[in-house]
Formats: C-alpha cells, structure tokens, sequence
C-alpha cells in the first residue's frame, strides 16, 4: 500500500537525520497521496538509525491508522490539521533544530536579512502565538496545528513553507516529503545567519523589499530561471 | 562477573563519546546492579577508543574494587553518593560537554525556555553551590556527591535526571547507564539552546508552566503517549 | 574539450562543497582559459553529489554557452563580470557560508584582526553597495558583477582576493578555481574569528599594519618563505 | 635517522589536524631529542593529508637542517626559542584553532574559570605583548620565541604549557609532541567554553584558587591520582 510514498517518505526523514536537524528522535516528516486522503508519517519515538519502510505508518486524514504495527508520530493531529488547512501542500517535516527553535524559543520571528532567506521564503518567518491552557489540555497537538493555520489567515503558505510555534520549534511544508525536508534545512541555516547578523549588527534592517522580492522570484516566480529546465 | 552490565556500561560510554559529548577523556558512565549492590565503571584515564568490556571496573558502594585490573573513574565516590541517596537510579553519566559546562562555569541554573527541554526535565535545571576548602581537603569526590545530594533535598531526582557542579561541570542519571547517557545528550541540546535564546532575547521568560507540565508528562507521566508502548 | 580546465573546475566544486561551505547547491566555482577566452562553470541546481564532468558548461566571455547540456549558474553573469575587469585572475568561487553570509547581510566589512587574515588579504575584506532597483531590474547578476568591480577601483584585486555583497554573500577568486575556492575557505574561517573576537573585545583595534604588511609578504610578496620552492 | 621520534612527529601533526584545529596548513608540530640536541619539524606549507615521514625535517638547534629534503616550516626559529628557553620541555605544537586564536586577536588572556581548565593549566593562560616593528624586521620568528620567553619570566612552563601570542595564534607544548598536541586540544576547547561562559555571565569570577589548586594537583602534583600507574 502506497510503497512508492512509504520509500520516499522514509528517505525524507532520514535526509532530516543525516542533515543533523535531529537529536535522538526528535522530528519527523510525513507525506500524502491527496487522491487517496492518506498520509504517510514516521512512527512516534523510534530511531532514525533504526527505521524501515516497514515501520512507517499509513493515516487518514480522521486519524484513524490504515496500516502498520506502530503508533504513529505524536504530532500526528498537527500534521492533519495543516494538510487540511493548506490544499496544495504534499509533505510535512517537523524537528527541533538547533537555531530555528532558538528563534522559537525566544519568541521571535526570524527577519529576512539576506537573499538566502529571500531565495526560499517571502518574508519574515512567521512565529506563532502559545497555546492556551485550554487547548493544550483538550487537544494539545490538534491546536498546534490550529494556532499554525491561525497565523497564516493572512499568510500565504504557498510564499511561506514554514513557521516557528512560540516556545516549541518549527514546521516547514513544501510540494512532497523531500521539499518540506529541504524547507527545513534551509530554514535552520538562515535562523542561524540571522541571530548572528543580529549579534553582529543590532541596527541591521531587512533587506530591501525589491532585492527579496529578486530573489524569491528568480526561484520560484513563472518566470523563475534558477535551475534545470524540468 | 556482571556480564551484561559490563556490556551496557561499556556501550554507554562509548555512546557518550561518539556523541560529542566527551573531548579525550573526560567523561565516565557507570551502571548498577542493585540486587548485587555492585556497579561498574569505566576505568580512570584510559582513551574511549581503546576501552574494552575488560577494562570495566566493579566496584562496591563502599568504594571496594571488586573486580577489574585498572583504577576506577577518579569520580567514583561521586557516584557512590549518588547511588546512595537515589535509590532508584540504575545508571549515571559525566562529562564535561561544552554548554552544560558553560552554564557551570557561570554559575547559571539552566531556565526551561521551550518544550525540548520540558520534554525531559521538569523545572530549571539546578546548579550546585561550590565545595568548601575544607570539603575539598578532606574528600573532594566524595562532597562533590555530597553537594548534588544537598541541592536534591528540595527536587525529585526522578524528574530532574540531571545537575550543573558549580565550575565544574553536569552529571546525569536515568534507568540505567544508558538512559543516563540519553539525558547527558539532550542537556547539552538544551542548554545551547538556552544559552543562545537568552542571547538573543534577554528579556524571555520561562515557558509557561501548563505548556512544560503538558509536555514532561505526555512522555513521563502515568498516561504517557510518546513513543511505542513497551 | 578544455578537458584538464573542466576536471579542475569540477574538483574544485566538490572541495567548496566538502569544506562544508555550502549548503544544499548554493554555491559555484569557475575557471577560466585566458588563452581560448571559454571558461567551465558548474550548472545552476545541480546537487553537488550528482555532479559529473560531462555536467560542466562551457560558456564564452559574452555568455554564450559554447558546450553543455545543461544551464550554466545563475551567477555565470557575474562571473563574466569579474573574468573581464580581474584580467589576472584564473578562477571564480561563490558560497553562502555561513560567517562570511553573516558579515554581508550585517553589511560590515571584515576587520583585520590577526595573522590568520594577514597571511591571505592584506588589508579589510570590503563590502560592496547594495545594488539599485533599476540595476536589479535591468540585469540583477551582471550588476553584481558591476558593484563589486566598482568597489575594486581603489583595492587591488590581487591583494585582497575577495569580497562581500551586501545582503548577499561572498565571491572569491585566485590564479585558478582551486586557489578561489582556498579563498573561501580562509575566508569564511577568518570571518568566524573576526566575529567572535568583536564580540569577546569590542575595543579591540585592527592589527598593527607593520604585523599584517609582514605577514602577506611573508606569503605573497616578492621574497616569500612560507611553503616549499615551486 | 631519528626514526622514532619521526614517527612520533608525523602521528602528532595528523592529530592536530584531524582534531580539526587546523584549517588547510595552518600549524605544525614538532618534537627533540635533548641527547642529541635534534628537533624533528613538519615541512613548511605542506598539507596534512600528503604528509609522510619522508617529509619530516631534522633540523638542529642553531637551525641548521641535518636531514631532509623539504624546508622546515616558517616558525622553526619560534619552536628553537622555546626549547631552548624551556629545557624540560619536549615537544611544541602551534595551530590556528579558532577559539585560542580569538583570544590572541582580541589579546585577552584565558580566565581559568572552571575545573577542565585547572585540570591542564595552572592559572590564566598568557598573552604576550605585540612584537614591534623593530623585532619583526629584524627575525620574526625567532622574536615570536623571544616574547613567549619574556613572558614567562615569571611564570613556571612546567605548570602552564601553552600561550597566546598576541593578534597571532596559541603556541602549546609538552613532555613530547603528543603532549604539545594534547595540551593544543585542551587549549581551544576551554578558550570556546571561557569566551561562551563570560558571555553568559560577565560578572563571572575565576575559579576558587582551592578548587583550581585541587584540580592541577590532581592530575600533576607528586601525589597526582587521575589515570593508571604508569
């Protein structure tokens, strides 16, 4: 059932390992078949160096298990929630990276200060609000989800594959599993370039709006011409 | 002689330094054996990539070499004390890895700013106050326990597996030496994580109380959900 | 065709990538042929560990591509740009590395500080302008190659053989693509030094000219004595 | 010729560089043989991966090469100073790590403010003054020995085996070259954790004298009991 998908989506989190985004077992990436309204996702709290293709998990989108033998990644409900929210996306990859969370942690939007940030997200990188003490107590990873889909009402996710939650870490989405793995690895680079360019210039402004606008649209506009013809 | 102990308590250690956690050898784990009341450890000094299961040490908590042809750790009565006064710890770590270090060198309790860290220790994680001259003339490794039992009067090591020494540096516990060593990883993730969300917003508070209770008890609490059922 | 230049040029992507200076496919090296006035450049978003020698583009002085199957960088504008104003140069190397990336999005240029930055660019890595709306608009990569041709005017490019674009990053060059990417790497190391020693001493004052000036000669000048008799 | 201490020197410069505290060629290690008043040197410029024990230069103690076929490294007359100076001493080794290396350029001493650093040095890790213009012109490398030596006319280098030379780099040293080695790696790693510590905490005091005392004689002092009996 959906192997193609369960192989693709077993490298994605194993890219997310061996990119050295994720400490232990903290992290994971999904992938859906929108035809079908079935996602694949990583099993909750197995290691990485340790996962096959066996072990992922097949879940629709009510989270009722389709198929495998392990309990599916805790975030589970989170994952739903913006596969719901967000039509066009097709993969989901969730860690603690070192310096996105920073940014997460310290309740901070990450600015976009260069054109590594403008190559890949229009913007600065959203943070969302913290849960309440309601939703976290009746359905704490459901509202992960809903505080994330909250703060991109006037967002649009397609410009944005990512988002920090206040106080936890961040999402990234993207086309497939393997593009929302690279959002993420983007992401916890210009997190990192970002707090030090505050550190090394408190008074730094963004870059100049037409600069990242450039940028973002060279790779990803219709007219975009980074790249191999596809 | 403790066969299998010797062997997770050898695999531990070399977890611990394959971690990063360990520069030369600064660093030790030790597992126990409550039903025997003996423990082994690593031998003092010798190199991680030469270490051998024959190289372990068992040892008595009175300090009695049991078994082995090597010194044991010079931090052996530390261990002792902590064996002592946690009865129901199985395993202990040490090392000097980088960030748990700095926040000993700098006297700092290491505050719970995000769900990574509340994922695995509930509360700041306490720092030690500094050995007397005379407690350190009269049995420097033996007070270094002492210390770290004082500073647990008021915490339940049970949720806290883990303590800064006062310009020295962490130890941590857990079930068994693994588990121990587990803990030593994530303190260091999380303390670099502090120190540069503190960088970076000096004015941050502690993650609000209902968000870290959520998070330790959803992987450590009696209705536990995080990883495979065991 | 320009067999010898292409497996040079390829080698010297794969040590930029190797050197860990680049993440993902930020980043190109080129050389040039003088004599046929062609030179090889890697393709644009070609992931550096499919990167064969049948996958460098060839491309003439007005940016036509003379042998290739695939599109050149990106950045090939810029590089013609600096082949024609750097007649000595032999190789081109551009990163997103993440101190020097840092520097240019701070939009500071890189103090002398040390023997380390003496030995390899004598006097402070510049920084360029950041480039107009109507230079972004008209020809965004040429006009990167402009502004920092402009910012040469007064420096002598074969003292200082690097540069920062502001909001952007670094470019590199030296008498082949192996010595630009050497750059790089000097480069990139001595922008995390000079970081971190702002930080640990804001007072601090640029190297002693009279200690600098020594140490480029010492490499570079007429009576060096570092290395071995070529 | 020496071919022991050839092989100690070879083992001893690969150490420095796959401990990553060297960038390209930067450093070099070298070890004497006192009966015989013979150093053996890395050659000058040559990159680690190549090196073989052909390479290793025998020079003597007025700087004469006795045997080989490469030019020793540029900082041969540093390394005669010191053994010179420093009769007990038998190995040095020089890098540009990063951290020891900002210490030099922000001319900072290394605070001892923890116990892995009482463990190596006793006491703050010097920094000597600036050569002037007058002692770089007339030999440079031979006056980078002579204000380490200054240096240490009142400190005992037995019980402080490394130094920062001012805008320039660490010199470390040892019983041996292996040693000179150690100390090298020792060195760096407690100059990241000082710079870290003072940012966390710039009130931060150093060390308790009793405790640091404790802490060398542990490992040093005639009743030293860390390690085995050797």
């Amino acid at each position: 059932m959906l192997t193609n998908l369960k192989k693709d989506v077993l490298q994605a989190n194993l890219d997310l390992f061996r990119s050295g985004l994720v400490t232990r077992t903290w992290g994971n990436a999904s992938g859906i078949s929108r035809s079908e309204g079935l996602f694949v996702i990583k099993p909750s709290g197995v290691e990485y160096d340790k996962l096959t293709i066996d072990d992922m998990v097949v879940v629709d989108l009510e989270g009722k298990i389709v198929e495998g033998n392990k309990r599916p990644s805790s975030d589970t409900p989170t994952h739903i929630e913006l596969y719901k929210a967000f039509p066009e996306i097709g993969g989901i990859a969730h860690s603690h990276s070192t310096y996105a969370t920073i940014f997460a942690q310290a309740c901070k939007e990450i600015p976009c200060l260069g054109t590594t940030h403008a190559d890949h997200f229009s913007g600065n990188i959203p943070l969302t609000r913290f849960l309440t003490k309601e939703e976290i107590e009746i359905d704490y990873e459901k509202n992960t989800g809903s505080v994330i889909v909250e703060k991109f009402r006037e967002i649009n996710y397609l410009n944005m594959p990512g988002v920090l939650v206040a106080g936890h870490a961040p999402f990234c989405w993207g086309k497939n599993s393997t593009d929302a793995v690279k959002n993420s690895i983007v992401l916890e680079n210009v997190a990192k370039m970002a707090l030090l360019t505050l550190h090394l210039n408190p008074e730094i402004k963004k870059l100049p709006e037409y600069i990242s606008q450039k940028h973002f649209q060279r790779k990803h506009g219709p007219n975009s011409y980074y790249g191999q013809k596809s």
